[in-house]
């Protein structure tokens, strides 16, 4: 009926994804998230990200984040950037696995709005930002598509876009010799469900049966657990995620509504299925409640209120 | 793959379900919603339950609230009750579509706890109800199974006890010569997952195959549009779901938790799958919004602030 994973790979992005829009937070505070995730289980944890501190104040102190951290064995501790700038920066801490991604949008309306390029001028960044991790020796592990599912500008994006796409990023990784570990399905604008989901990494699989993917989720519209599961059931073993749903969403009209997908709902919901995550829930809904006191501020994860699957004393 | 309906039946229970943890709220709100609701498309509204207004002061107004609602020819509107007393009030409205049904509860515990009665005595119960239905002609059309996925005092419910109850139930409707049209599966304290409802349905479907299935979902642990989702592949085409997501949740730390499957994500969930809900999502969305506004507080559901999937002008 299914092709559940045995196992599943959670990249956990709350501190990433939460700081950039929450705040300000103090620098101690996200070191304390940070270093409190380390001790939950989970291998990836993106801490930061090194961009444009006048376009992103909330990651301006990127630098004093990880040079805070306490850094537990086993555990990859990345941050992201868009450019050469940035990348040297996250080079430049010592203190992180960097390792280079690729990315191309399904939307040219949100490309053009969002990095002012056009599908082509996308294309040749990434065989520009190749070059460099190439020049400075630093490993390509992953491709990404942005906007997969759909945009809010251009609507629904056709399961052919995104393997036209999925074809150029591992036609860019093959042009700079080099093999990309996965690629990331992200669904960028929230536009996934679970029919889409079928859809899209259906006409992915079918293509390229033996190629890894991962799921990058939002959860605006509700969907992002229902699409999780529909990825888990194609076989899907790696996902993004955010503890609490940090993360926020720039279209809600209030605090708290959703942004990306839950890391613990999506824990929670593994296990119940037999997925090993790795991962202690109890010590991550700890975390997650610890999530909510640093933004000052409910956040959406769902299990943190409504308490794991447990009897209570009577 | 799947099993999908071609067309489901939503049964709308946010008025029912929100007024009673709600409040206090003015009648002639409640009855604005419920109007409001009628115009959408939805053809089954809960709009009231006929309980001791000393247990549940946010439904005291039942009477006030039935008389005072416009009935849109088509929909079918409802109440409940708990006893002789309550149905009998509920018949003296002259306007509510009175039909019957019978419950059990998957948990002993949880039970006693709420109705203060054994198994066997609840058994007994319904037997009594049977014969008040007949005594007053009223139509008995459905059975429910309370607490059939957990229970936060027992744990997880076995699939073999929900087929024991839903027999039970069958037999009371066979002794009493009525046939229920449908039996609701109800997660009365939002332990389901996707694998339970598989587990679960999927026991009652392979002993009676052809037997009409609800599910009444909770969205207390994130997982209810996953659960529909399931529910859906296998073939379920009856839910009950709470515009706006309302009727809270009793182990929430602050309003605006989840409470109730909400109504128009799960008919955004269907619409996107191409199962025909007959409701309008876009003149639902606005209802939800009311919803916000006569509780005075967020409510869970998300489509009505990530938006609809439909294109923004650039």
């Amino acid at each position: 009926m299914s092709d559940l994973p045995a196992t599943v790979i959670i990249q956990e992005e709350g501190p990433r994804e939460g700081f950039q829009i929450e705040g300000p937070i103090p620098t101690a505070r996200k070191v304390e998230l940070i270093d409190r995730l380390s001790d939950t289980g989970l291998k990836h944890i993106q801490v930061t990200s090194f961009v444009s501190p006048t376009r992103v104040p909330g990651t301006a102190d990127a630098e004093q984040v990880v040079a805070g951290i306490t850094r537990r064995p086993g555990v990859s501790y990345t941050g992201l950037w868009l450019n050469d700038k940035g990348l040297r920066r996250a080079i430049a801490t010592e203190r992180l696995d960097v390792r280079g991604g690729i990315n191309l949008c399904a939307s040219p309306t949100f490309l053009a709005r969002n990095q002012n390029r056009t599908m082509q001028e996308n294309l040749e960044a990434q065989r520009h930002m190749l070059q460099v991790y190439s020049q400075l020796g630093v490993e390509v592990n992953m491709g990404a598509v942005m906007a997969a599912f759909g945009c809010n500008f251009e609507g629904e994006i056709s399961p052919a876009t995104v393997v036209l796409l999925v074809g150029q990023l591992l036609d860019l990784a093959s042009e700079a010799e080099v093999k990309l570990e996965y690629v990331a399905i992200c669904d960028t604008m929230a536009w996934a469900t679970p029919p889409s989901i079928e859809r899209v990494i259906g006409a992915v699989r079918e293509k390229w049966p033996e190629l890894e993917l991962s799921l990058h989720l939002h959860d605006t519209r509700g969907m992002a657990i229902a699409d999780a599961w529909t990825g888990l059931q194609m076989g899907v073993r790696r996902f993004d995620a955010a503890v609490a749903g940090l993360g926020g969403c720039p279209f809600a009209a209030h605090k708290g509504a959703a942004g990306n997908i839950c890391t613990e709902d999506l824990v929670l919901l593994c296990e119940e299925a037999g997925i090993r995550t790795g991962i202690d829930l109890e010590n991550l809904l700890e975390v997650a409640h610890l999530a909510e006191d640093i933004v000052g501020h409910p956040l959406p994860g769902a299990v943190k209120t409504g308490g794991p699957l447990r009897k209570r004393s009577v």
